[in-house]
């Protein structure tokens, strides 16, 4: 949308490109204009690796004076750079893929996001209730894996495969389960876990084993790491 | 320190506690008073089940005005409680235990914090450059497990028991790594990994593979949580 401009140096907060990028800072916003942004050169990186090309970048210094770029950061100061991507969504699918519940918290999102990154063929599948996966910090959290691994939105009844959910209180540990593919790893909200229509919807359940003097359960991201590791593992061939 | 005091609202910022609050958001203060921050009613649950005492407590509308709570929180508005615990810290030891190397992310060291609380009846031992584990980050992602799992502050070579590098390009996986007790853990800073040095005070060493198509590594929350996983359950006899 901006290609083939050329790049007079940004010089006041009203230019129309640092407005966009105030705005996508909203979830409103990113979800009107389907847009989202990431910041810093790691970032940067890991799109340019998964082959996926900005609308915009701006370079401190190049394209746009170092203190205006901090001023649309939402990661404060020191920001080198910064790059507006189009929002991109998978279809649920794969081997082994992971249903999210209503997670709120953008960081434990972006976290699973990397998780199933690092040891699934197939998406984060989001509830419609989950927070966005575009968010800031949604997406400095997955580091970059929201480049190489869109996210999927979809309903649990209309994810295909075997649904196994992970429950603090469920008779069946992990190590034990059957994890046949293509296999879904389902979680829910950090407090009320998984709803009952959801409990309902799935093919079996188990638990991850925390020691007895342990805390009560899990963080999300916590248990979506653990589960998909094992997963991995013994879908590898390792019982 | 303040027992025994009745509880007169607070209405001025230049209160001595809401000083003394203020100043511990910074590292330099938290170490000479021994003093650190947890906020909200949920990090005072944890301490309370942990059998810990808070040297001071203010609840919003009770001790304090709201808005005078919530110039003094680092979580922003809203806040409803705030204690003052004073810093402990454990010795090295445990059939389970995590050192860690140079992590400089207050985030992780509150994350692994918590993992090891789930995982481990070992503390999380910090090298000396580690992230401060009584930071406001830090305490928020342990979820209050600093409270029920003190961390220990030495340095490797002073750390016994069998000592496990996770490393990315270690020729064994985690899952046929000897896991004997006392098992150490140790993971290094998420760009650097382990030092020169303590990778030859380590006793061997494992990776926890990846998929190919995968990021190129994991972060050291993620990779400490799997390890402990791991090892917790292949310790208690599920191979």
């Amino acid at each position: 949308m901006f290609a083939g401009e050329n790049r007079p140096v940004i010089t006041s907060k009203d230019n129309e490109k640092l407005k966009l990028i105030r705005s996508l800072a909203q979830r409103k916003h990113r979800d009107r204009e389907g847009l989202f942004v990431a910041e810093g050169e790691d970032l940067l990186d890991a799109a340019a690796a998964a082959g996926v090309e900005a609308e915009l970048v701006l370079v401190a210094g190049e394209d746009v004076e170092p203190e205006l770029l901090d001023s649309v950061s939402t990661l404060g100061s020191g920001t080198r750079a910064l790059g507006v991507f189009r929002e991109r969504w998978a279809a649920p699918g794969g081997q082994l893929s992971v249903y999210l519940h209503g997670v709120g918290d953008p960081g434990n999102v972006g976290t699973i996001i990397r998780a199933a990154h690092a040891f699934a063929d197939g998406p984060v599948v989001l509830s419609p209730d989950c927070a966005d996966p575009f968010s800031p910090k949604a997406v400095r959290a997955s580091m970059g894996s929201i480049f190489a691994r869109p996210p999927a939105r979809a309903e649990l009844s209309d994810v295909g495969g075997h649904r196994l959910a992970l429950v603090p209180d469920a008779p069946t540990e992990l190590a034990g389960a059957a994890l046949e593919p293509p296999l879904v790893l389902c979680l829910g909200a950090e407090r009320e876990g998984l709803p009952a229509d959801a409990l309902e919807a799935v093919d079996g359940s188990a638990r991850i084993p925390i020691s007895e003097s342990g805390p009560g359960s899990l963080n999300v991201a916590m248990a979506a790491t653990v589960a998909l590791y094992e997963a991995r593992n013994r879908m590898a061939g390792h019982a």
